[in-house]
This record gives C-alpha cells, sequence and structure tokens, in this order.
C-alpha cells in the first residue's frame, strides 16, 4: 500500500554560525548582505543553489527568519530561499500572515530577484516591500529562468500594497550566481 | 537566543481512508475526482481551505500522491493544494523535477484554477500537463484572489511544453467552494 511521505524543512546548521540572528539590521544594504551571505554560504558549503533570503521587521531591523535554496538537497522544486524564509518566518511567529492585525510591517530581503512562484508567494505571505540584489537579467545569465513575470505583475502586487526595489548590493549578488557557475554547481529546469 | 524552526507537512491522517492511492484512474473525470474530493473532505473536516490536488502518472493513471491546503492549519501561506502535492510526489520519487530522465510524463489535476504561485511552481515541478476544475472566476466569487496570472503566463508556460485544460467537472469543483464560504471558513489574504 502505498503511503504519502512527511515533509521536513530546515536550514543547514551553518545558518546560526554565519548569521546573527539576534542582532538588528538597520540600512537597506545591512539587510541585503545577510541574504547574499545566505546564498554565498549555500554555495561554498554545497547545500544548495545560490539564493538566500531574510525577512525583517522594517522597522526595527530585527531579523525574523532567513532561507536559503533547499531545492537539490530536499529533492523540492519549490524550496527556493524565499518560500523556506516564509515558512520559517510565519512558523516562528505562529501567523500564516506577516500581516496579522498586531505584527509591525514585514520585509523579503533576496539575494535575486523573485520567480514567479516567489512573487506569487510574495502576495499570500503579507510583506509589504520586497527588495533583491542581483537581477532577473543576471540569473538568466546562469541559465536560471525566472518563469512568466511581467510589469503587469508587479502593477498588480504594488496595487496591494507591495513595494519592490531592485539592484541593492547587485555586484554582491551577482558575484554568488557566477562563483555558482564556476564552481558547475547544477542549474535544475533551465 | 533565536533559533530557525524545523517545518513539518503532512497531509491529515483521513485522506488515505477517502482516497485509495493504489487505484489507477484512467480518465480526466475520474482524475478530477480525486482532487475534488480532497478538496470537499478538506472543508468538510476543518483541515484547511477549499482545495485538493493530485498528480498522476500520465499513461498508466497511477496516483503519485496528493495535496490539500493547509494555510491555516499549519500556519503556512505557501502550503496550497498544488504545492503540497508537488512536494510528496517528489519526494516519494526521490526526485526535484517529475521530468528526471527515466520518468514517465506526469500530471496535476486541482480542484480549482492553479493561483501565480502554483502556477510559477508548475514549472518548476516538472510535470507536462495541468487540469483544473473550478475557474479563476469561480475562486473571485466567494472573494479568493488568485493573483498575477495572465494570458502572457499561460503562453510562457505552454512554450516550455505544459499543456492546460480547465473546467473539467467545474460544477462540482465550484459546489466546493460554495460549501465552504456557506460554512464561513476563513478567506485568508482575500
Amino acid at each position: 500500500m502505498k503511503k504519502l511521505p512527511e515533509i521536513r524543512i530546515a536550514c543547514p546548521d551553518w545558518v546560526t554560525d554565519v548569521i546573527d540572528l539576534d542582532q538588528l539590521y538597520s540600512s537597506d544594504e545591512a539587510r541585503m548582505r545577510v541574504a547574499i551571505a545566505c546564498a554565498r554560504e549555500n554555495v561554498l558549503r554545497g547545500t544548495g543553489g545560490p539564493f538566500g533570503a531574510a525577512i525583517f521587521n522594517a522597522g526595527t531591523g530585527a531579523l525574523v527568519a532567513v532561507g536559503v535554496n533547499l531545492v537539490v538537497p530536499l529533492n523540492n522544486s519549490s524550496l527556493h530561499a524565499e518560500i523556506v524564509a516564509f515558512m520559517m518566518a510565519q512558523a516562528s511567529l505562529g501567523t500564516y500572515t506577516l500581516q496579522r492585525d498586531g505584527l509591525p510591517p514585514h520585509e523579503l530581503f533576496t539575494s535575486c530577484e523573485p520567480c514567479a512562484m516567489c512573487l506569487g508567494a510574495v502576495l499570500w505571505s503579507g510583506v509589504s516591500r520586497v527588495v533583491w540584489s542581483a537581477t532577473r537579467e543576471d540569473a538568466d545569465s546562469i541559465s536560471f529562468d525566472e518563469g512568466p513575470v511581467f510589469a503587469a505583475s508587479y502593477e498588480y502586487l504594488r496595487a496591494r500594497g507591495i513595494a519592490f526595489v531592485g539592484g541593492v548590493l547587485r555586484d554582491e549578488g551577482r558575484a554568488v550566481l557566477r562563483l555558482y557557475d564556476e564552481r558547475g554547481g547544477p542549474i535544475y529546469n533551465a
């Protein structure tokens, strides 16, 4: 008789060695360095794809959760860094939306522009601002497809109160993608 | 010191009572009835939102995995039925893509047209055909937003070899949405 598996998702153990979860991160650059450090270490330690993300309390800069790409090690095509970060943040706060009454505004920082899946997930997550480093073109340049995202996609989300900023520390985000490419990391679903 | 949680995702225990995981489902209608039964039971048993999905071996009709919406019970906005079904199917087969060499084509059946997140996830999942019952308009009619999905989104995915069929057993799929609405189920992120 066939059975359905239980799925278990955890960030690699190195995350708490590399990232100070208890620090306050005040600037966009400081917040982006957390996301990029997650991406870079994920490549260097061989624990997944070249993508990292982090969720912050927008006002205080408290780091709520991080995520790294776990697609290949966990055999799970949905575990992009942003999705993992949303899951960790929501589990930590005990809510299915970061816009729940009584919660402060939250922001997603991600080392690369979100793909179509993650951009959809942004809408359901409850974050009010999304900031990325490397762009869709940078991901394309190492043959990662970003899926069906259009100018109208961003318009749709902006109309629902979500702000977007791209290209923060772009050189550093792009460098992680190149590092992964140079090391011959798998480009799944190219 | 802050810690990152471990996420655990399992389908409710009733699934194996209601769905025969070992049967072969030969027609589109037989396959869709599995997805709709998951959606309906999820409402009746109060274990999540009014959405169900199933993944089949396209040729044999073997049922590989099912998924139900678990957003509210698991505090996780990404756990739409389709995402859960992809995770279960990939974990069962030990692959991050259902298009891996040596695997037969797979199809996603879902009780309602996929939202923007799930449509993006379709591309990464490796399924080659997506069939839904209730439409975006049916979801809208009980105030569920489907996110930024456009005609161009489907064109993008069709160009990558994915086929789409909507409205199969639409009355039955829509009836589950109405049932949920009548019972006053939460419309999260409306």
